[in-house]
């Protein structure tokens, strides 16, 4: 293991966070909260032991995967591990566990709360709840390669340890260029949403918070309702968005450039809104008792299913209360998640429509044994080191899965579906569950074992798995090997 | 598709039950029971279509994967339509539907049951569900590739496709020969069961039931209360053979051969017995507080982890009501199942053992990229279409579970636990799952169409999926191609 590269993306990381720090440190001041103190305090300690870290550049930038994994992984520890000191500092969340569980949910676009009482939060702390999870969408070491100068193509291996998805999808040759136009898709998105709400008449708070949470997936609001209190056209505004930023970010990129068809020929997108449509329709001929019209159960059933798709989290209706076949869909919709390279979790559409290929080529197999079956995707044949990614990769996220639930399980308070939804939840990064995890719950009620998990099973579920289970590796931090 | 060799299979398999069916019909006369005559009426009934199907051979007996996979899954659907007609015919279970599901989760030794009072039924039908339970156990293409001379190799295909476990290995190089050892093997394991039971003092007609469901792994009982009416001594010798049945019988013929310490070299079994311990420990330490003694909650605790991880179903006492964690083990057992070329269910543990070594390799693939990783089991390299089979087998379980579960989420009187764990119950074909489903209710509560979606999972489950999906598919049916 080459420590000194690692340390030196440590010292990097926190002084991004440090800067990052004064976004929820200006907006307290701007609402005169006391509170905004402590984000200064905890942005300062972050630049000046950041500074430290990076102060010694490592002799070589060489950076082979197990290094790229577990800097990855690192990162996402520290930067929680210092996001989470304002929360304690200025007291609105006194428990420093509960606060590491609210800003890693944050960071990893989980939304999972702790909070039972949202609206007593400062501005502050509800800005970087917020703010959190637009940083942690499109990742803090994307972030990183496209400001921070860093010599050599092996920053490639960081990208691919942060970036969601069977196969990182370059836009061009550069890692840096590509996480530019990366991030600047990702602002456009997110100002145009903000103007819109602006538009509505929704308060400038609540529309960057919104914005934030539903640029990044995550979920957290700032009332206790989450999107229920807003408007039919504000929630819709937020489902279409929510939708958006589940797509491939390469659509957009293909969009803006001369070879449009080439979004025709991304299948991925493609079976996510074919997905998406035939959930809606489903649970909105099943919910429709429950609502006064066609046009209110299909508006609630399109934002439900909007923000558990894209694994955003957000509600406009207590889902837990509604009937047990659109509840099962939301849960299938959990695990599927969006599309590879949004800021969506999940397992991603596209793993999932690879491993539905690889069963229908199986079953050719057997009825035409001679004949040459090839898996192909968007066109293209599918490379066999990213069919055996794809199956590796479900085979370790059952068995984290089935360990969570199993440790979960220990908890007496719990029942199955809360074990099971809680871990489904938050492995996938939506936020809420079913039962005493649902929509209009939180995660208070779990022991603090239950809670360290989730907290795993967030990160894991965030990087997708393998810098967070090599990082736990003994074997990993043996000298030299 | 070569429609004769289908046929003559399915006229064949008709004659075998026809003669099975005497056992029930025999039982009958022994107790006097009029029931009797429609076992009778239904055996006459096989051997004639029987023999009318079987009448003409096929031109040439070649049989390609796909004829193999539907003569299979036809031939088990065939033996379960005629094999429910008696329970019908004599009153005992008046609906076909339930009788249908009653014999499949017989065959497919399950052992889910729609009644609510087995002890009414007439012997006849008693011994009629524990022996298809053995029937079904070592299969019955396997019994008809032992007796019937089918001329060449291609019978193979037949083997391979009602054999668990994600490769078939042939004893002796003639399949014929493999087929008459593992039936020798079955034979003098029951019969030592049962002699056992017998010197116990348990009464001939339990004894000889319970050794049928427990050598198929089934679970069907003669008493409304499973096995918890029997004496400690005799559950203890249950448990001991259900965990006997569920070692693949590999290593009974290593036992028996030259070369004993091919056994030692078994991985599979050797982590049969790891989980099988720890479960029980585990298990042990939870439960502690719910019994007299230790000995009485290890007592216990063995007999339930034994029934569920070979996914015979017998119990002993209500799990359903044990604390959270037990039951979440016993769910995970569920799933993980017995070994390959046992006569239980599940996904079986050398696939997960597969699965398990897929992550490590790819794990020590970050850590050493330039290392050559090799898959080893039992000393030699597992062959890359074996990785690739268990692979693709569980991308399809996990599709045909949730479409499952998505489809009695359309149940309206069940909840999330019923749901899930009805489809682990049936689909690992174990039988009693949790809640309503549990090992003390049945699943005669469910909907039509949850029924038949059971008993799809049943046979599917079985038959290791793939049989049934190719059956179920249209362009299976296409003539020539």
């Amino acid at each position: 293991m080459h420590y000194s590269i690692v340390r030196y993306i440590q010292g990097q990381i926190l002084k991004i966070e440090g800067a990052l720090l004064l976004v929820p440190a200006l907006t307290g001041v701007l609402y005169r909260e006391w509170e905004a103190s402590s984000y200064f305090l905890v942005a300062l300690i972050c630049e000046a032991i950041g500074i430290l870290l990076a102060l010694r550049k490592p002799a070589k930038f060489v950076l082979y995967a197990r290094e790229g994994m577990v800097s990855v992984a690192l990162a996402w520890i520290v930067m929680s591990l210092f996001g989470a000191l304002p929360f304690v500092l200025c007291g609105d969340i006194p428990s420093f566990s509960n606060a590491l569980f609210e800003i890693i949910s944050g960071f990893t676009t989980t939304g999972a709360s702790i909070l039972e009482n949202v609206e007593a939060l400062s501005h502050a702390s509800l800005m970087w709840r917020s703010f959190s999870h637009w940083v942690g969408g499109m990742g803090v070491i994307v972030f990183m390669l496209a400001i921070i100068p860093m010599a050599s193509g092996y920053n490639m291996q960081l990208m691919k340890a942060e970036s969601p998805g069977p196969s990182v999808g370059k836009l061009v040759p550069h890692v840096k260029e590509s996480a530019k136009i990366l991030y600047l898709i990702y602002i456009s998105l997110t100002g145009i949403q903000l103007v819109l709400l602006l538009l509505t008449g929704m308060a400038g708070f609540d529309a960057l918070c919104i914005t934030f949470g539903t640029a990044g997936t995550g979920g957290f609001g700032v009332l206790n309702s989450s999107c229920g209190a807003y408007t039919g056209l504000q929630q819709n505004i937020i489902t279409i968005f929510m939708l958006a930023f589940g797509v491939n970010f390469n659509a957009y990129y293909f969009l803006l450039g001369k070879d449009r068809k080439q979004i025709l020929r991304m299948e991925e997108v493609r079976w996510y809104l074919i997905i998406v449509a035939a959930s809606i329709l489903l649970i909105c001929l099943n919910v429709r008792g429950m609502f006064h019209s066609w046009q209110e159960a299909f508006h609630h059933s399109a934002f439900q299913v909007a923000s558990v798709i894209t694994t955003t989290g957000y509600s406009t209706v207590d889902f837990d209360l509604w009937p047990m076949f659109s509840k099962m869909i939301l849960v299938a919709l959990m695990f599927c998640g969006a599309c590879a390279g949004s800021t969506g979790g999940g397992i991603k559409v596209s793993r999932i429509l690879i491993l539905f290929k690889a069963v229908r080529v199986e079953i050719r197999h057997y009825m035409h044994p001679r004949a040459v079956n090839t898996m192909k995707m968007d066109g293209k044949a599918i490379d066999k080191s990213i069919f055996r990614g794809v199956l590796v990769y479900l085979a370790a996220y059952t068995f984290v899965f089935a360990a969570s639930v199993l440790i979960l399980a220990l908890d007496p308070v719990q029942n199955f579906t809360t074990d099971f939804t809680a871990v489904a939840a938050t492995f996938n990064n939506i936020g809420p569950g079913l039962d005493a995890v649902g929509p209009a719950m939180n995660f208070n009620g779990l022991s603090l074992l239950s809670k360290y998990v989730l907290m795993f099973d967030m990160l894991a579920g965030r990087l997708e798995l393998f810098p967070m289970l090599i990082f736990f590796l003994p074997s990993t931090w043996k000298k030299n090997i």
